[in-house]
């Protein structure tokens, strides 16, 4: 094998995502929650992000990074989908923006992002939301260096969640 | 006019909203980003509003209150759209709920935040998420009270935002 072949072995491309990638990308999402050491919260499968995302009614997409040579190999993943603001419109919110350890510092999540912006722009989007934790400081200095403004630090804002069982029991409240 | 008549003059329903209530929504978005002092920063309108709620693609939806003796006449609003846990799957975000001043303090608020709930439950969803300024007290704990807890605070999540703007620059960068 000579270096053009290892080159091209390497080479990752940046693509839509498709029906049969699910597996693949519920892989990326247990290895991120591993890495969190929270994978026990996980109750994603393939089935339920095939239906959410390729589904009658999807409600989600995604972006992937595969091996050029091996289109099935996954090596990175964002999910997305569109928000709104009362104000300016739709939007588009980043849930998730993952690169596998080994293939980091490559520009593939920046690549990954660029995407996902894109779609972005050609939707009409105002604006691109995430969430990211204050004391993961590397991601969020990244965020901020390319224009991403905290909004929890300069206006104060806090996310606020209710889960289903606290749903059910709000519903019943005379 | 007897005391009967009057009740049933003031009387209020929630309901889904419909398209031709988009005027009202849209006047009290604005009413509600006057009282914010931010009203020069809505580019709402209620076209692109019934674009968005009612159009072949809709990316959110509306329940309102509107006066029983006057259908098309609303005194408060909530807006809501799918959002998605790569953990959990399918979940609500309540983007806005908003009752006009004079009608405040009779349960409304409650009856519409009821309402989007309910939608969250047969939708299957896991969660229901919010924004709320942390200086708005008084919202933040009646929020607090019916079961939502503050991420912000418990585990250190920051709102981030790009605007179109950044967009633009962002995917220009090599």
């Amino acid at each position: 094998m000579n270096l053009s072949d290892t080159t091209a072995k390497d080479e990752i491309v940046v693509r839509h995502a498709e029906s049969n990638d699910c597996e693949e990308i519920v892989r990326l999402i247990v290895e991120l929650a591993e890495f969190e050491k929270m994978a026990d919260q996980v109750k994603m499968t393939p089935q339920i992000l095939r239906k959410d995302c390729f589904g009658e009614k999807p409600i989600c997409s995604c972006v992937v990074a595969s091996k050029k040579a091996d289109k099935s190999s996954l090596v990175g993943y964002s999910l997305f989908y569109p928000v709104y603001s009362t104000w300016e419109g739709a939007s588009l919110y980043m849930e998730d923006l993952y690169v596998t350890p080994s293939y980091r510092s490559s520009g593939i999540g920046k690549k990954l992002w660029q995407r996902v912006t894109q779609i972005g722009l050609d939707m009409g989007c105002s604006r691109l939301n995430l969430c990211v934790l204050g004391w993961n400081k590397m991601a969020k200095e990244l965020y901020e260096r390319h224009g991403f403004v905290d909004l929890t630090s300069k206006e104060d804002w806090h996310l606020m969640r209710m889960d289903r069982e606290g749903m059910e029991k709000f519903v019943q409240q005379t």
